[in-house]
């Protein structure tokens, strides 16, 4: 086991009803920007709980913050709150909302160009503006961690960073808010859930027996239930463990201590920023073909996973890695993602030399566990998933 | 699942040489007090390692903190801290030093008498003096949580209290710290995590999938690790993954969302103050008698229990919780722990109707999940551990 550091200061209020207790949550006298999305908290109720939640405080509505959020759009609500000089942040929405909020809140009093927040991949320490979440969608863990993604729509990149000043205050998970969903977002969160553990999971033996244990946890539960809650939204059971799920892969505690890849994320949004493919949509498409060209150094991994996670059973670790691997696939399918890149965009035909020439150009020249993903690695996993 | 609140802002520092990183933990310019036990970390050399880090800091000495701390010793570090003005904490021991640490946290500005802190089992949410720990023992789960447990040692009483002023800013876990344990201080924290565990899984179910699985998840890796670390507690493989299970078994996490039985504990901590009896062993000779006694209420999970940790294959769920139960006296007998009472004490006779006395005039007239822990059920179980 690796050395590590555990913090997590998050107060995460989970359950039915719980967006009531946001008048206890946001700080008295605090002068509130609402973010959020495309609008769907109209639709479904969850405006109105919020305000009501809300009412005496002084709210300001921020709306329009996209799926995979536009370092563009989050600088005018920066605009809005320098000018109306207001001094905490309520995300409502997913996990592109939380991501934004956190942006927001870093470049508010950012001396120099917010831009270089990205570009840096900045670690945000202090100076940001205090932020809170409901979550509407489960699927990122954003509403736990001190990570976000943010895009530049002018240069079409799409850019991590994070910090110890990035985690919510607090954040409300009801999971009531899955009823309203449409059926691709709850298949996109089972597998972005998913695929958060199996980087963090599926790297090399590092005797964290515990982590790893908490790790098939998870992917168990989203085996169990995931084809479930997509059919039956409605059903609290599935609904609670779902977004349990989702937070929990992503909060930063299964991954103390261990290895980790990443490299199907980073694969992952370079087709986003490119092609416009829903993130999870992008993860099923290239992590089956990872764990095929990596194979050799991942698996042991791969095997404890189709043991513990598919029950395969026999002794030859060679063959049951690679069941694992067919496993995963008739999982991701069964979950409605597509099985190849060619099936989301005509022209996928360039797409690995493509992504494999912006990592260079940013300086990224390895990637994955130990830095196994090399550029060439990359290129045949992009090719391997046309 | 039960609606729930997560909150746990303890930065966790975990690996060998964390110790080192003391100086940037504890706050520059404090005045510190550093309590501890015995004395047994002026021989295992974390004294000099501690003072080591610490060079520079102002630090006062408060040793002598027994097991199961007494409040008498207690309100002494309280004057220490009072008349010298001290304002940070730092605990170097086990469960019973940072238990202690917490209650002279809440003592010292405490307005009144800080006995009622205990006797009325207080939640303290401020007015506390922060602390910290370098963790030597693991077990407790107490550098992670905001609970304590504290004995009046004048009227034999072991009561606690908590809030969430009572997390530690950080605790320091070094796994080499167990290397210079005594063999009973490592199979007691074996056991003493392996219950924190029970009393949070084993009542009934209520589809909690995730949290089942990680109760589930470090039970198997206690009973993988457990009588193995005791008899090589210089692998780090096995140290690290014995500490990470101690503080993972009672930092919250697993408790969220589900019942919570704990009459084991209540009934052990009798023991304890009645007879001394060493805070593991009293939960080892409880916890199978409890099962017992309240077998129809808990065979469900009892038989989850048996399938998932001990792998007891069937389709009978009485006899598969029954074996379950054997399973855990033969584990608890492995790890050296004593099967009865009578085995501990000479004077075991009326110690059920002791025990019942002393809760019925504290006013617990029922414990467990439910409250189905009644007084005759307690007196039947004390009985039965005879």
């Amino acid at each position: 086991m690796n050395n590590f550091e555990l913090y997590n200061p998050t107060k995460l209020v989970f359950g039915e009803g719980q967006i009531a207790k946001l008048k206890d949550l946001v700080p008295q006298n605090a002068r509130v920007i609402m973010v959020y999305g495309g609008g769907s908290i109209f639709k479904n109720g969850i405006y109105d709980q919020v305000k009501a939640a809300l009412e005496g405080f002084s709210v300001t509505e921020f709306g329009g913050i996209e799926a995979n959020p536009h370092y563009e759009t989050l600088m005018k609500a920066v605009e809005v709150i320098r000018n109306e000089q207001l001094d905490f942040i309520l995300a409502v929405g997913g996990g592109s909302v939380i991501d934004g909020a956190k942006f927001i809140s870093a470049a508010v009093k950012f001396a120099g160009d917010p831009k270089e927040i990205l570009h840096k991949r900045m670690s945000i320490r202090d100076n940001a503006i205090p932020f809170g979440a409901v979550l509407t969608i489960p699927a990122t863990g954003s509403e736990m961690n001190s990570g976000s993604v943010v895009t530049i729509a002018a240069t079409q990149e799409k850019l991590a960073f994070g910090g110890p000043a990035m985690f919510p205050v607090f954040s409300i998970c009801d999971p009531k808010v899955i009823i309203s969903l449409p059926k691709r977002q709850l298949q996109n969160g089972v597998i972005d859930a998913f695929t958060h553990v199996m980087e963090q999971y599926l790297t090399y033996p590092i005797d964290a027996l515990l982590q790893d244990r908490f790790s098939e946890s998870i992917l168990q539960t989203l085996v169990e239930i995931g084809p479930k809650v997509v059919e039956q939204p409605e059903n609290y059971t599935l609904a609670s463990n779902f977004m349990w799920c989702c937070t929990m892969a992503l909060n930063g505690l299964i991954q103390k201590g261990v290895p980790t890849d990443w490299a199907t994320h980073m694969i992952g949004h370079e087709l986003t920023a490119l092609y416009g493919i829903d993130h999870a949509r992008t993860l099923a498409i290239i992590a089956p073909n990872l764990y095929k060209v990596l194979f050799s150094a991942k698996k042991d991994k791969l095997a404890q996973y189709g043991r513990r996670v598919w029950n395969i059973t026999g002794n030859d670790t060679d063959a049951i890695a690679r069941e694992a691997i067919l496993k995963t696939e008739a999982f991701f399918a069964e979950m409605g993602m597509p099985g190849n890149l060619s099936s989301q965009t005509p022209d996928y035909a360039n797409t690995a030399n493509i992504i494999v020439q912006r990592f260079e150009t940013r300086g990224w020249a390895k990637l994955g566990e130990n830095g196994i993903v090399t550029p060439d690695k990359v290129k045949e996993i992009v090719e391997l998933s046309y």
